[in-house]
C-alpha cells in the first residue's frame, strides 16, 4: 500500500522559507497570495494489504524519523 | 481559498534522500517499507473565492517558482 506523509511546521513556529516565497511571489506580481507555509512530503511504499496496519506504521515512522514532533506536525493518508 | 501544492521528483530521477530514509528505516526494523520518495509540500492562502481561479494561480506559481519542471512534477489541490 502507498502511504503519504505531510510534515508541516506547527502554526506557532515561524516559517522563514514560506515568508521568502510570499515575498518572491509578490515581486512577481502574485499579490493575491497571502501566506505560504512550506513542508515536507513523503510517499512510502509499504508491503502490506492491511490499510490500518499501513497507516499505523506510517504514523510511527513519521513520529520517529520523518518529523520533529517538537516543532512539526504530520498527517498520514493511505492511497 | 487554500491551495496545496505537492512537488515530487519525476519517477525517472534518482532520489538519494528517499534512498537514505529507506536504509535508515530498515536499520530501525521497518523492513516492510519498500520505497520512499521525498518531495516538497506547500500550503498557499489565496485571496479569492473562485476555486478555478485559485487552482490556475497555484499551478502557475508551482510551474514558475515552486517546482523545477525539468526534474520535478507537481500536483495542485484546492481545499
Amino acid at each position: 500500500m502507498r502511504a503519504r506523509v505531510f510534515v508541516t511546521l506547527k502554526p506557532s513556529v515561524f516559517d522563514p522559507q514560506g515568508r521568502t516565497i510570499v515575498e518572491a511571489l509578490h515581486t512577481m506580481g502574485y499579490g493575491d497570495v497571502g501566506d505560504v507555509r512550506q513542508g515536507k512530503y513523503f510517499e512510502l511504499e509499504i508491503e502490506t494489504t492491511d490499510s490500518a496496519k499501513a497507516k499505523a506504521m506510517a504514523a510511527e515512522v513519521a513520529d520517529k524519523l520523518l518529523a520533529n514532533p517538537v516543532i512539526e506536525s504530520y498527517r498520514v493518508e493511505i492511497v
